[in-house]
């Protein structure tokens, strides 16, 4: 049996962060939902941001709530701050993907707050899951630019590992490691993971790689051997980073499938139907740029890992 | 000291197999001339296929005479057969690199012999070399479609064992792995190339990468595990494969040469001079879709590994 590794879509927040185009809440439900049917387990489907900062996200209650409705898969969302927790726990949404930045500089820039604060603040969140929400929503702890930062440069292991140790210290259900910029390498991403997968124990960690500098899947490869098993990626590669216009995006969700199918694990996700899915997102957003091999090649004659979710969902 | 990888770049023979535009001989040994100033060592420079079948290669030993007379590298070409191999040598080229098909269908489709026929035109080859040329001449052994075939599918890796072995029994002076299609994953090319590589001792071998389906830099740091040191890419990607319209090329020389020294090894190639010489490629092949992050991202803040050669030439 094939061990199985799990790949978050986040497209709907990391995505749709940077596009020109607003998308309807509509159009946002149906990626979730055709993700989902094509195999995907959870969606961050939305970003708990102030809604001034990216216009984007003003519906992010409405699509938390829709997304939920729709069933058979994790909603989760992004919350930069305390203020965004609450907002996403009371819209329903079933997880919280909390992050803050490694860097000082990063983090500062991003929310006005130290490190610490910020971490101080993921400690009342889980206060207030706690309190209104106990054993129905979980909160993962996200580390950003753990492998380095475009305002600072490299970022001390160290940092990224005692943000770590205070995330389990305080109850988080999961780690997402992020390489917000791309510049994690395949030695970094094996070194510093397998660290943090011992420090973890039994809590899941999952990576975010960027694709900036081209390194994303050859990342993504690195962390497999380490011994990670989940994956945010982005249909298309969509996800712009601010710190290098005209740079890639996420990793694309179709190639990053293939690649971990390829390498014999079990995804349980259809490629074809994310292909698909692409299509239609290619359409709702004109001028942007896709990356991503697969969509464009097709699946190589050899590829037979072609799995295809056997589910039904009410709708 | 860190150890030396060698990138060899096959831009001016894969990278123009498929473009549009016919380049003159003079910007083809532009393109080979700034690679050398880049730090370039080995620069496959034109391809000895019959006239009739790529007209982009009419040139071949006028290139080939002109690079070599640039100096300061290795100057190849890519060899079919027997009569391309006749060509090459007596154009003065300084380094054959011969390649035939693991497939027995895809080289039957690209020059109409069995792959033992080929074989034994290589050692035809090392005959007529020992004859006009010896100890000035090198010929490689090229084995295409080593991890998969657009036409037959899976490929057996006892087959190009058994090639590489024929090779080396023969003399070849340097074995060239090939994913001609790009259907290699990480774990393939780990497992294949320890053999290869154990198999081969003290005689140098290269792998081969195309980027089809996304795979190409992941394959690139694999293959560095193995133990391989050599690696053909081509600037901006460049490299169509007939099988795949629409398909990536083959990896890129750019982020290839910035995976290898994040890495940490030496490469002595200056990425921001191989930038500057893909814009005037880009501005000489309107049309054509050139990949690579680093040339859009430029290079991460964290990046000090950028050796430019201190070489002078005389031109």
């Amino acid at each position: 049996m094939a061990e199985r590794i799990q790949i978050r879509e986040v497209g709907p927040r990391d995505g749709l962060q940077l596009v020109a185009t607003i998308l309807t809440a509509t159009q946002k439900l149906e990626w979730c939902r055709r993700a989902r049917d094509a195999g995907i387990e959870e969606v961050e489907v939305t970003s708990f941001v102030p809604p001034s900062v990216i216009a984007q996200f003003a519906d992010a209650a409405e699509v938390a709530r829709g997304a939920v409705a729709l069933g058979g898969f994790v909603a989760s969302a992004l919350v930069p701050n305390l203020k965004g927790a609450h907002r996403a726990i009371d819209a329903g949404i079933q997880k919280v993907n909390y992050v803050l930045s490694a860097s000082e500089a990063h983090n500062m820039a991003n929310v006005r707050r130290t490190t610490q604060q910020s971490l101080d603040d993921f400690r009342a969140i889980i206060d207030y899951r706690d309190s209104v929400a106990k054993g129905r929503v979980h909160i993962a702890g996200g580390i950003a630019t753990s492998f380095g930062c475009a305002i600072s440069g490299s970022v001390d292991e160290s940092r990224v590992l005692n943000i770590a140790a205070q995330y389990l210290e305080m109850g988080a259900d999961e780690l997402i490691v992020a390489d917000t910029v791309g510049y994690g390498n395949p030695a970094q991403v094996r070194r510093l993971m397998s660290v943090i997968l011992k420090e973890a124990g039994t809590v899941p960690v999952a990576c975010h790689f960027h694709d900036t500098f081209g390194l994303g899947l050859a990342n993504v490869a690195a962390a497999l051997e380490a011994g990670v098993r989940a994956f945010d990626s982005s249909i298309g590669g969509l996800g712009g980073c601010p710190f290098a216009p005209g740079a890639s995006g996420n990793i694309d969700t179709e190639d990053t499938v293939y690649l971990v199918a390829a390498l014999g694990f079990e995804t349980g996700i259809d490629i074809e139907a994310l292909v698909a899915l692409r299509r239609d997102i290619e359409r709702w957003l004109p001028g942007e740029r896709f990356a991503g091999a697969v969509a464009k090649a097709g699946l190589p004659k050899t590829f037979t890992n072609r799995a295809a979710p056997a589910r039904e969902y009410g709708e």
